[in-house]
């Protein structure tokens, strides 16, 4: 159940394509009224490339306290906002807050996702690691991985140049880190796809490729995706992105309402 | 308390300047979920001017099963949806759903307010009544007083232009009811202004034109306006915006869910 709405309650929206399966709506409000936040957590169904216009029709609501971007928006929040260093560096943003002129955002799924893999003992240092997906989520995640120091960070991605300019960007960022794009064998394998949203999708990678007695994580927000019963499987550590984004709603709470 | 916010929730705003004082969201959470429809009823706060704006953004957003606008938006309303008869006839709109290519939008007040004058026991019919505020929501319960055959009707505005406007659209819509612009004693006095919304202030209209043994609807959602006090002070019977905004909930719901 949620804290009652009133006429001040203030508005956080979750802005994705598609948004029906999302979830953490209940998290929130839990969260809101253990600090004492009038606020509401609503999902926004806004198609790929409405982001702007979305954007632009909430800074005539005063009461609007910010918004979360997932899925396909993340790099748009990075333009359309004024980036703070975690945004800029990865190039995509997933919360954005009203300030005088416009919004400025900021990128969190790299903070959640080293907060969820510290919780589920999945080690990074010194380890291979394969990472799917060079994305918004992927290019966050791919900068929390190499500040870790992991003895390889490779990234796939369908779109051989998406790969490529985040190999180049984690270069430039991480120099001591051997970053490559392609596919391999690996200790710690990442998903930063989609593959796995829907019930009907298989795995997002050749089985072989995913790691035996080792681990996998899926940002995807379901525990029962192929992937994550491949992993089981294989006898590897595994965990999924319901613990990504529960560790990231103290921070998201924080840089809204400062809270 | 609101059923719980999903993915899947649908999200209704109402939209006006000042939001804060507003009410009626527990009822709405309520009446959403007898009829078990996932939506959420949520205020936000628009300034007068930015309702354009507001909307041109939420047409980004899928999920938006409609708009509720109250002051200062009604006009902007009725000028931004396709109107159907309701608001085409009073120039105002306080309700807009999303149709292919916009909005469109009715006018509820008026029937809202018959409802509520209905059931307070308040007679229009032979009546001379004194109407206070020709903006959006005096536009159209004038029109529904109109409709119910009072003695005169007399419409008051602080702008003289826009009261003569109300007028002359009063006549050519109930051409056999007398209605002028003035200020003068009646049966029973109407409020459309916005005076009384703020603790602080006082009486719309000086005191000895509140009828005595008669009848006064303030249209201002509080129980405790100078207004009120008066009219009870003077035997007359009261009512106020609480029962106007009641009875208009079924009407929306199902003016934007078919419910």
């Amino acid at each position: 159940m949620n804290a009652s709405i009133t006429g001040r309650t203030r508005l956080v929206f979750l802005a994705g394509d598609p948004v029906g399966h999302t979830r953490g709506y209940a998290e929130y409000a839990t969260a809101f009224a253990e600090r004492g936040i009038d606020a509401a957590y609503l999902p926004a169904d806004v198609p790929a490339g409405r982001f702007e216009s979305f954007l632009a029709g909430l800074t005539s609501v005063r009461n609007v306290a910010g918004v979360v971007a997932t899925v396909p928006h993340k790099q748009d929040a990075a333009r359309l906002g004024a980036p703070d260093e975690r945004a800029r560096r990865s190039g995509a943003a997933n919360v954005l807050r009203p300030v005088s002129g416009g919004w400025a955002c900021t990128e969190l799924d790299g903070a959640g996702f080293l907060v969820a893999v510290d919780a589920a003992g999945i080690g990074l240092a010194g380890r291979s690691v394969q990472l799917l997906g060079a994305g918004g989520a992927g290019r966050s995640v791919a900068m929390a991985i190499a500040s870790r120091g992991p003895a390889r960070l490779l990234v796939h991605d369908l779109d051989g140049g998406r790969a490529a300019r985040l190999v180049a960007d984690l270069r430039t960022h991480f120099g001591l880190v051997p970053s490559e794009a392609g596919l391999d064998r690996s200790e710690v394998l990442v998903n930063c796809t989609t593959v796995g949203l829907r019930a009907t999708d298989g795995l997002p990678v050749a089985a072989d490729l995913v790691p035996r007695h080792g681990a996998v994580y899926d940002v995807v927000n379901r525990a029962d995706t192929a992937l994550m019963l491949e992993a089981t499987e294989r006898g590897s550590r595994a965990d999924h992105g319901r613990s990504m984004m529960l560790a990231q709603i103290p921070l998201i709470v924080s840089y809204l309402f400062g809270a």
